[in-house]
């Protein structure tokens, strides 16, 4: 029997939200599953959603190996599906498999280091399935542990963009690890992009990667910036990691502002020119707001990856992932601002540091 | 020569509305074209849109023949595409047909009574293209009147929900004009039906016509009868003419409830069971609220008829309009609280209470 410490996250009914470590007993690998010795997670904003959310982070209290904080409203009624279960964290990480299942497929990966995605990767041993881990090869565990959420999500904008007869896009908090991924498979792809990040470190940031269309959100002519850059692309797709406030309402605002100006009479309706946005990350835990100011040819949705996977199928899936593994250190290449333990993943200084989601600090879990 | 009175609309850059009659020479009729002696044409949500929109109505000046208000911001800015143009107004209409161009189509209706969308239906004579003509028989103007805008779009969207692969929709403000006769299609086509109100005796009066489920938005367990009316009928898709604030997003709640009570584990992402709401009208030109509590498996987007019948194609078009001559005086009859000349439509009375858009309280233009 293998043992080891795991990450697990609670909130109860009243609103006091647990983050704590316990020494767990890892279940043997059946079939095809796989047992991988844990040496490395990201914490992407997508695994903080569970971890602090929206919890008052300034009044928690911060003990060795537990976090206690209190959820307000109307965040916690809004999770009332969670309440009362105690639920594992961490996407994504790398490490390597020490026990398989009986599968081929699963013992093909005995003693590999692998990239994989368990749901429970702030542990020190996690259950994978063994098709879908990506075998690492000689790459560290540090470059491997970011292989799915950011490349992927990155690789199905484009793919989506595509799909759906787009050849420009729109990109708002463009400065991030995921939003440096897009620009570099745009450039590559020939995908027009149009950045938008919100200061002005990250235009130099961006413009110094190559990127043509950057616009900030901080700028006094934001929106002539941005609408000069949807004319000069064409992009009437967007995604929004944000989510909360304005951010997909200005971006459809300025979509429609380029199509108005097309239009060779006023319609009270608005342009007919499609417009979308997608809102695929909150960034911000508030409402979005839509103005009534584009007519009726618009749509804002949800994006997810794992519906987005299943939709577009398994033959696209496989090229994604088989240019993550070409280009790990290329293209998907990520930084890391701090490694921590996972108990120093609950330490007061890292929690407040990585809650903010800041631009370019990401954290690198190594239990 | 023909000429007859018009009705005009303009908006200037300082937000000066005014709506005025005008005496207009009519076009010849040529090629497929025929000139309609106008009878009568309904004051559709739509049309208000341009004639009276966000427009300060208390303050307005309500002279013969010449409305003048302020438009506020940021109504005015939103609008800035019509600024200093005149506009015709009336999407649709009925009379009877004096003149026609040289084509078999348009010589054909010589004399006929018919039903058109010339879109300066406010008008004593207007133009419309024979093709678009319902040819009413025996059938009053009044009758026929309104044979395209709230037909076709109630069909329209039973045609949606089919083409999107629903058997249930939900509509908000049903008890609309629309609204009742998108109940009669749906009793008679088999589609379930939830329809929000917002009075108790909006509730009476669709259950009186035979409506199964109708929940009131102000009762103080709406939010309880919406989420069991949907997992009732499995409405995952509605329909929404208010736009402005928190009615979609009530929608999206209520059925995310409904869909996370089939889940069988917790999702950080929510459901992932495809939500959608299209926003159809502005009934409230405020902005429209969408809180981060339905997951990612959501879509609002909006809906307008004509490129929904562009995308529908001739065939189903065909369809719809044929089941509007057929069932005109049934599914499809409307009922008018007031009928006013062009000069009627001017006054402060007939402005103040058709501007409010009060259901049951539709207006009829007899130029």
């Amino acid at each position: 029997m293998t043992t080891g410490k795991q990450l697990f996250t609670t909130l109860e009914a009243d609103g006091t939200l647990t983050v704590a470590i316990e020494e767990v007993t890892a279940p043997e690998p059946k079939g095809n599953q796989v047992l991988v010795k844990m040496e490395a997670a990201p914490i992407n904003p997508s695994d903080l959603a569970i971890l602090t959310g929206a919890a008052d982070m300034d009044n928690a209290d911060y003990g060795p190996g537990k976090f206690v904080a209190n959820m307000p409203e109307p965040f916690n009624s809004g999770s009332r599906a969670r309440h009362g279960q105690k639920l594992p964290a961490g996407n994504e990480g790398a490490g390597t498999v020490v026990a398989t299942g009986d599968s081929d497929m699963a013992k093909a990966l005995d003693g590999q280091r692998v990239a994989c995605v368990p749901g429970n990767a702030y542990s020190q041993y996690c259950i994978a399935d063994a098709a879908m881990c990506l075998p690492l090869g000689d790459h560290s565990a540090e470059a491997g542990a970011g292989s799915f959420v950011n490349p992927l999500t990155a690789l199905g904008f484009v793919e989506t963009a595509r799909m759906e007869g787009h050849d420009a896009i729109i990109h708002a908090a463009a400065a991030s690890n995921l939003g440096q991924m897009l620009g570099r498979i745009c450039r590559a792809d020939g995908m027009g992009l149009v950045n938008i990040v919100r200061r002005d470190e990250q235009v130099e940031l961006l413009r110094g990667q190559g990127a043509e269309h950057v616009v900030n959100s901080a700028a006094d002519d934001f929106m002539g910036q941005l609408t000069s850059a949807i004319d000069a692309t064409g992009a009437f797709l967007g995604f929004d990691p944000i989510g909360g406030g304005r951010t997909t309402d200005i971006c459809l605002q300025a979509m429609e502002r380029v199509a108005a100006s097309r239009m060779t009479e006023y319609s009270r309706y608005g342009s007919n020119h499609p417009k979308k946005m997608y809102i695929y990350g909150r960034l911000s835990p508030g409402e979005t707001v839509l103005t009534p100011s584009y007519g009726f040819a618009w749509t804002v949705s949800g994006w997810l990856l794992t519906p987005f996977m299943e939709h577009a199928g398994l033959e696209v899936v496989g090229r994604m992932r088989q240019r993550v593994v070409d280009e790990l250190t290329t293209t998907f290449a990520s930084h890391y601002k701090e490694k921590v333990s996972l108990e120093g993943m609950l330490t007061r200084d890292a929690m407040l540091d990585y809650s903010r989601m800041a631009t370019g600090e990401k954290y690198l879990v190594v239990p």
